[in-house]
């Protein structure tokens, strides 16, 4: 199958359009008409094979995902997305993988509102690089640095679900069916935070996504803002699966796992009232965690006592 | 090394600003202002080892390629270039490589006016995907479909210099030193036709870079205009290095080689006095090779006889 082929069958006539797209896939670039109005709001992200995701997952959770964890950065920025486009590396391509693969990317896109505008495919091992473009209003980009002491650390959903999940993918071990696929699902099908990230755009002082571990995450959101934390993490909102399969070990999943694609955010107090209004509609919880205060660096406790989280900052290199 | 030191080291601090860069590396996006009155013009495309590059080439070029083989694909859309950012798969990273790398990206961007602003790094083989954005004026990017029976068919530069030179990398045989430096160098370093591009915004009708082969290339843009060509490899603009080099090939080479980076564009009788005035300001010549024809199909002719070019498409999967 050669790439155009490949491109037309799978990708280029299965999406619903958007009035912006001037020119979509087929030529040496897009063409799109951002509105009068709008700044840009771009993020890239890789997703590879035995790095970001075990070998033998569904072709559709790697669809899914590799959009997901881009318009998750969106979400973050407080950005609405617009478009896509997708780098490909792939060891081969069966029809089915292929069918899969794109259905999962392109669900994503059309409910979420985002047209693929083109990309590039080449013979290598399993990896798929999104680039997504959003807008959001002048001054109204969400950054990791203004948050203030005083204000409140929040994260959305349960954080440690993710972790949870990815490690039942291979060891199911004694969990009971029902939770395992639960938090598999989370693992395998991040929903990025889209509705939330934009009308926290209006309460939040500062947003980043948790996708390295919700302590490594907020030690980046707390060095960008020049200020410290002080947390309790018995205020997490560990989910009844996740202490049902993970037991001793919830906290530190939810602290250091990873794969959340949640957000983390600040808001002062006099907004708590309105966050918690505009979050009774939401599908997903929203919990304080902590306090901003001036001293750097992140001070966790737990039951009283001073908790010790380890430095689990990966490194590629 | 953490991500973060990699990208802050070798190159976030490293780069000439641009004003309308409202947020640039390290958020979880950038914000970027698009001036009102232009459309983002946006192109994805990655180069991989063993496939778009040999093994052991220097590091200087593979962060030059990559981002050069993406503004080729705006100077083809008549566009002028903005920003990218970079997804990097390393299978290591010593200081020396990154240095070069980052060198070779960082110099061809500020010499284009394009800022990096974000990207992603993964360990995995050696790849690279770069998104490049760029702008302009509604209504007149140049596509791949415009071109009208009767236009003529020309070429910018030396076709087949970059293919000898990828093929003299691994063996190097009785070629004189300076005729392998030279095509080495068209093939390490190809030169994106950006001012030549956005010249030719107001005079081609059609327009595409040739990456996979003269040949191969100008049939993508005879389909998509629903025309076909006339075309006689004598008039092809073979360079002396490459005709010292591969003799009896050479014209093979200038129309299935590929990686010639070259624009290939059609323009009607009516322009050619401005087009020759505008080209005698270039480094670069442009040859005209060709006519658009109504019917379908590529026709070669070369020294009074037909020449059958082989269908040589690549087909990755």
């Amino acid at each position: 199958m050669d790439e155009r082929t490949l491109i037309t069958r799978y990708f280029a006539g299965r999406q619903a359009g958007r009035g912006d797209v001037v020119l979509g896939i087929g030529d040496d670039a897009a063409v799109l008409r951002l509105e009068a109005g709008w700044d840009l709001v771009v993020a890239t992200d890789t997703i590879a094979e035995g790095t970001h995701f075990p070998a033998g997952i569904p072709a559709r959770a790697i669809g899914h995902r590799c959009l997901a964890v881009n318009l998750s950065d969106l979400a973050a920025m407080a950005a609405e997305p617009l478009w896509c486009s997708l780098a490909l590396s792939l060891p081969k391509a069966g029809p089915p993988w292929l069918e899969e693969f794109s259905a999962g990317l392109l669900a994503l896109a059309d409910r979420s509102g985002t047209a693929l505008i083109g990309g590039d495919t080449v013979r290598g091992p399993l990896a798929a690089t999104v680039t997504v473009q959003g807008r959001v209003r002048p001054g109204k980009a969400v950054t990791r640095s203004g948050a203030r002491a005083g204000d409140g650390i929040w994260v959305t959903g349960n954080p440690g679900d993710a972790v949870a999940g990815r490690l039942l993918l291979d060891a199911p071990g004694q969990v009971p069916a029902a939770v395992r696929d639960t938090l598999c699902q989370r693992f395998l099908y991040p929903e990025p935070r889209l509705r939330e990230g934009l009308a926290l755009g209006a309460l939040a002082t500062a947003m980043l996504d948790v996708s390295d571990g919700l302590h490594d995450d907020i030690g980046k959101l707390m060095a960008a803002s020049g200020t410290g934390a002080e947390l309790d993490a018995g205020l997490l909102p560990l989910s009844a699966a996740l202490k049902a399969a993970a037991a001793g070990r919830a906290v530190d999943y939810a602290l250091t796992g990873g794969d959340d694609y949640e957000l983390c955010f600040t808001a002062p107090d006099a907004v708590t009232g309105r966050l918690q209004q505009l979050a009774a509609g939401w599908d997903v919880p929203v919990t304080r965690i902590g306090t901003v205060v001036s001293e750097p660096g992140l001070r966790w406790r737990h039951q009283g006592s001073a908790l010790v989280v380890p430095d689990t900052t990966f490194r590629h290199f």
